[in-house]
């Protein structure tokens, strides 16, 4: 653990070898995890210029916009860094489903004891 | 994406190259985030069996049970993963802070909009 980054008041983003740190995406209301996904350090300076989350897609290998095509929007509330800044908090307002399958979020299933997955309600994804 | 991933009820993770998923852990009552951390196949095997949260680290090269030194474990309540299963929520009990510097969150810390990170009280770190 990096003592430095836990303990300064400086935005010092630790990006992995590929560029990128996690972003977790929360409803800034209800706290519900709606998605995650990884930002590069241009995806970070759009989101806090725009006030839209801004993501890297890995399988793209491209920066977007979330909602860019579904409509689906996030306007950042607020953006927290963890203790030793390699992973980023979006709590944010979510202008639709966060997930591409039309859901809420993207934990709509539980892993059960035996293995498989069981679907969760969508108003109980929180 | 992969649409068999989304739509299966089969719990098949999505490791990366380095054998790992993303765990993001949030206090099952309040929601709250904790901390983010990396899971390979034994970690969640271990913690499936046990109740108990296991991790890998990546510093360390080794698998470690969340409180074998601080005592602060984390109680499973549910597994969530998500569309693409390279994700996994870990619902939990914490049996004390999550994060190593004492603070019940490892999100402390917001990004203001001049680049400087302001420390929040520990009761608005949800």
């Amino acid at each position: 653990m990096d003592d430095q980054r836990d303990t300064t008041d400086r935005f010092l983003p630790r990006f992995d070898a590929a560029g990128l740190v996690t972003a977790i995406v929360t409803d800034a209301d209800s706290h519900v995890l709606l998605m995650v996904a990884h930002m590069n350090e241009e995806a970070i300076a759009k989101t806090r210029e725009t006030g839209q989350a801004h993501f890297w897609s890995r399988s793209r290998t491209s920066l977007w916009r979330k909602g860019e095509t579904s409509g689906n929007g996030l306007t950042l509330v607020e953006m927290r860094v963890d203790c030793d800044q390699d992973a980023l908090l979006l709590r944010v307002k979510p202008a639709g489903p966060a997930c591409h399958t039309g859901r809420r979020s993207c934990f709509y299933r539980r892993v059960e004891s035996d293995g498989r997955l069981s679907f969760l309600a969508d108003d109980a994804q929180g």
